[in-house]
């Protein structure tokens, strides 16, 4: 089985919408990687610290999901990264109302030893000199490396964010954050830019109204599922990123075709992360309900236009 | 031939974008939709009315454009509607500046004798009465009424408008006019709304995201073409109408799955219109550049994803 490698955050969220709010809950990048990907046929791995606060429940279920935590350092006397927000009324935004890095403020990324030569490197929203250290760390050329990134470090970091861009196949970011990062409004030539920083693949998020996929001159198009309501956005592109490359992992095929696959499968994903609050979707989720989206996804953007007359 | 009977405004706009401005050009619904739709095989026609200022030449263009204009009224005496607006930097929004109603204000649409019995009626955006009285002067039931509407008779004429769309097949707002019309901030729960109260198909247009297509439980969803430059978006939306009404009337099929294909071919005629000031690109548009974009629409969506492991 192909091993899928993430790193990324996995961490206490404490969450409001228009709908409710929750206490501390499971969150973290890392952690609705590892979640989504635990959909596809992989052996995945996630590298991240928590502290001595973090219920032994909820890494029981990671390792449920047949995730390798032997990379999720616990440091017993610390706390574990939290963050807290509040949703505005139409989903599309959102105040952070705490942060609180704890452990992640030391923290220094360890892969176990049989992750050294994974096939797929998910780099989650991490600070980029974390992102940079799992790379550094790995003993075999990956078949593909995927970052997530987010406005903050461009803000705070980006020279060394500039240096992990380089070294990585594939970039997911937002559609602000893809024009924050080339100076481009229009998203062709910011995707056309930001190939020139080193990314072959440029994935731009553009939450509701999907996601774009850029390779050179190719490009492709997938919707967001139009749902009845969006019960918490929280995570849903970290579900997107663990879908995309755990569906690569898994296909071991890195061709554009193929990573059109990739971003369905990611979107399809994250079509059921907003559907509850926090991770509750995706720990029960099963295939088949996976796979009547797929249909769902068929149906929606499926034509068959007569192109000769 | 299938016969597009088109009522809109035929009109002077005046237009502002970051990319410059012009002077008074030829604008207007009616000329949006019926330049889009004479890239389709049907016999069609124009009612609106202008004043004795409009130039022979524009009215010269869509008769060459086999465009019958024997419905659009000159009032010798009278002075023709005339629209200018400023985009903003995003080409998302924008500012009237200016709007002169002129022989608009009495205008009494006559539908020609020989357009009575259309197959296709394409009621533009204007005031609901006019569009009532189009409806009222068809001596046959057509195959499929489209109603092209706004959120400025939302507000001012909404009962009329509510009793226009109860007599429409289907209806293309935008997605903030859905939302006003409905009450419902989902689009989702915004087009069941909406179907109640007529239209059995909902086409909720999102500019540069993109259009929906609902139809009871099914939806359909086609991307705008992504383009490096926006250069003026004015007629967008009404040259979709065009492109999708004129492809219903000429494949005589108002299937949902054949509307699907209407929503692809208004989407390809839109995302040429947005690429000049104005009415020129689609002035000048061969069958070839559509084929050629219908092609690029095809790459842009198709996936082939399996859905059996």
């Amino acid at each position: 089985m192909n091993k899928l490698l993430i790193v990324g955050t996995v961490a206490f969220d404490a969450i409001e919408t228009p709908f409710g709010k929750t206490d501390k809950i499971l969150g973290g990048a890392g952690t609705y990687i590892g979640l989504s990907a635990s959909q596809l046929n992989v052996n995945s791995a996630i590298v991240s610290v928590v502290g001595g606060d973090f219920p032994q429940e909820y890494l029981d279920l990671l390792t449920a999901k047949n995730i390798d935590i032997s990379g999720i350092e616990v440091v017993k006397e610390g706390k574990t990264f939290f963050w807290s927000g509040r949703y505005h009324n139409d989903m599309n935004s959102r105040d952070t109302l705490e942060t609180q890095l704890n452990v992640l403020a030391d923290f220094n990324p360890v892969v176990p030893a049989n992750f050294t030569d994974s096939d797929v490197v998910m780099l989650g929203n991490l600070h980029p000199l974390i992102q940079t250290s799992v790379l550094n760390q790995l003993t075999a050329k990956p078949k593909l490396v995927v970052l997530d990134t987010m406005n903050f470090w461009m803000d705070c970091a980006l020279p060394e964010l500039l240096d992990v861009i380089k070294r990585v196949d594939v970039i997911t970011i937002n559609d602000e954050e893809a024009r924050q990062l080339s100076g481009e409004y229009s998203l062709v030539k910011a995707a056309a830019k930001i190939h020139t920083m080193g990314p072959e693949f440029v994935v731009i998020k553009k939450g509701e109204h999907g996601a774009l996929l850029f390779h050179n001159e190719n490009v492709f198009f997938a919707p967001a599922l139009p749902l009845k309501e969006v019960f918490d956005p929280t995570g849903a592109g970290d579900t997107f990123a663990g879908g995309f490359s755990g569906y690569i992992a898994q296909s071991e095929n890195i061709s554009f075709d193929n990573m059109k696959n990739a971003i369905i499968y990611g979107s399809t994903l994250a079509s059921f992360c907003v559907e509850k609050f926090g991770t509750e979707r995706m720990e029960n989720l099963t295939s088949d309900e996976v796979k009547a989206r797929l249909q769902q996804f068929k149906a929606l953007t499926h034509y068959d236009i007569e192109l000769t007359k």
